[in-house]
């Protein structure tokens, strides 16, 4: 059995989602009600998105009256053409707060090549399905002038991601996480005066953009709690991907080769151990059929690398193992936490 | 009668205050009610900050249970060493708002030279009187580590100021306009979270600065109405400036050409005709004891140079001449408002 086969497929799935397919499903109590699930308000402008918000707030406010909690907010930022991985991350915020919101905006920032972003896929009508499922209350979906009136001669201010934008994924893509970091900071601030306590939810897969955001919000003091959806895996480790689909099997068991490495390194780093990571490197280059781009630990606040000198004793701070390889015909991503030793 | 004549200089003032210093004194209904005014309470972390705004914001609101409008917070951010010009910002701030916060606080990003930034005054205590004179309400004055911790090693994500941070002052200035955008998003966000209304007061003096946070409030935006406070101005028009006490008589008459210059802009602006550019520079080079440094016509909202081929006709959209001259000893700015043609 390979990992590919743990996909279900059995199941009529919306158009334009992905893989863990059951993240897209009707959320178990809506199901049982037998309902179909309302679709999220719609919102087009920052004055709609803003106003949607605070009536959303004051109706949570009102139905807990007697709560003394603020309302809370999680705010889900995505590109749209939604999959599981999408829905998983919109569920742990209905799980986790009073309002849900939720924003499809395929930013032209972020993009290197002009044609990447012509073809980027737009499935607004399926998303909002999907995500009236997973139980979001409000959509954030604005056009290219509404976010940034003027473009392409604005914006002028942006974020810049700085030395973190500039290393392993950002070196490929010049610009990248500067483009990320201003998009972001733009949605929180469209929330933030909306809502008592806000929260804002990314995948540890995208572990690097996970960091620049993390530091946006402290570097820049914007109060929002930004929270990390843990890796999706199959049972035999496998990081779930939608790139996954276009490996063969021979390929789905040689990617397994990028978990095993990570796993290594994680229970050194458990053990208080000293993390090889020439070793990790050696384990991936040496399996068939896998092209190792880069396998490196890194500071989890900084993105910066950690050398023989640190990876040799115990680790004082919370590292990050970051791998990525060419299974051809894609390139897959994955990354662990090294958590620091205990004293 | 030169413009430093007027300049009343024959009541005591505050340590540390400058030039127009009927501003610092205090406000008139405090000095009719005889007593000291209060000082500003004084807070040194993000947390203080927030939890004095959230009390001050409730105060107010008590205060004015009768009245349905939000209250409002005036910020006036600065780099301490305060003198009139900074007490007619929190003047107005007063006069605006329900509540006036002013942060204290010198800014190492926006700094090129260490010497300059180690020599900065720092003058907290005379500050404070001036404060408690124009009526501010609450002061944050954070340490380095509190506004960067880490400093030096951190921000890493940081605010850029794009094009407009590398022309006109910016150019002679690297990464001096990033360092204030990067310090102005920080405070407006220290701030956002706590206030109903956030309004912020810089002077239109830095008029560079001006459009930089202008746009960095509708780039990221961020919910702050930027409120610009014009320039003081001797009754001659010399734009009033702490610098002016270093000129003697010939250098305040031969100061004068910078105001004459930008004020024939304007008049023509004003009346439709064609903006003569190059007329006003020979105006300002003309005159003994002033070196030009540059005086250009810029677009107000991105600071884009206006050519002669949009001069020679009636304005579109609002623009600003802008000059900068050396008055041996010291360098002169001014800029002036030269408002579209009306249809």
């Amino acid at each position: 059995m390979t990992p590919y086969d743990r996909v279900p497929d059995q199941r009529p799935v919306p158009a334009g989602t992905g893989l863990t397919l059951e993240d897209a499903l009707p959320a178990p109590e809506m199901a049982e009600a037998g309902g179909v699930p309302a679709r999220p308000r719609l919102t087009r402008t920052v004055a709609e998105m803003r106003s949607a918000l605070r009536e959303l707030v004051a109706g949570a406010a009102d139905d807990d009256a007697s709560d003394a909690e603020p309302v809370t907010v999680g705010l889900v930022p995505t590109m749209g053409a939604l999959h599981g991985g999408h829905a998983a991350l919109v569920r742990r915020a209905r799980a986790e707060n009073d309002v849900v919101a939720v924003s499809i905006f395929v930013n032209p920032l972020q993009f290197g090549d002009p044609a990447d972003l012509e073809h980027y896929p737009r499935t607004l009508d399926a998303d909002l399905d999907l995500l009236a499922a997973a139980g979001a209350d409000v959509v954030f979906a604005p056009d290219v002038q509404q976010m940034y009136p003027g473009y392409p001669d604005a914006p002028i201010v942006t974020v810049s991601a700085g030395r973190m934008g500039e290393v392993l994924e950002g070196d490929s893509r010049p610009g990248h996480f500067d483009g990320v970091a201003t998009v972001v900071a733009k949605l929180w601030n469209i929330a933030r005066p909306a809502v008592p306590v806000l929260r804002s939810y990314f995948g540890q897969k995208d572990a690097q953009q996970l960091t620049v955001l993390r530091r946006l919000a402290t570097d820049l003091d914007i109060d929002v709690d930004v929270r990390a959806v843990p890796i999706v895996r199959s049972p035999e480790g496998l990081a779930l991907s939608s790139r996954n689909t276009r490996l063969d099997a021979a390929g789905l068991e040689h990617a397994l080769v990028l978990s095993r490495a990570l796993r290594g390194l994680a229970d050194a780093a458990v053990a208080g151990e000293p993390v090889d990571v020439q070793a990790a490197r050696r384990m991936v280059e040496d399996e068939p059929g896998v092209e190792l781009d880069h396998l490196v630990v890194v500071d989890r606040d900084t993105f910066a690398e950690l050398g023989p000198e640190l990876l040799c004793q115990p680790l004082r701070r919370d590292a990050l193992a970051l791998v990525a390889a060419h299974v051809p015909p894609v390139r897959l991503i994955d990354n662990m936490v090294l958590p620091a030793a205990q004293d």
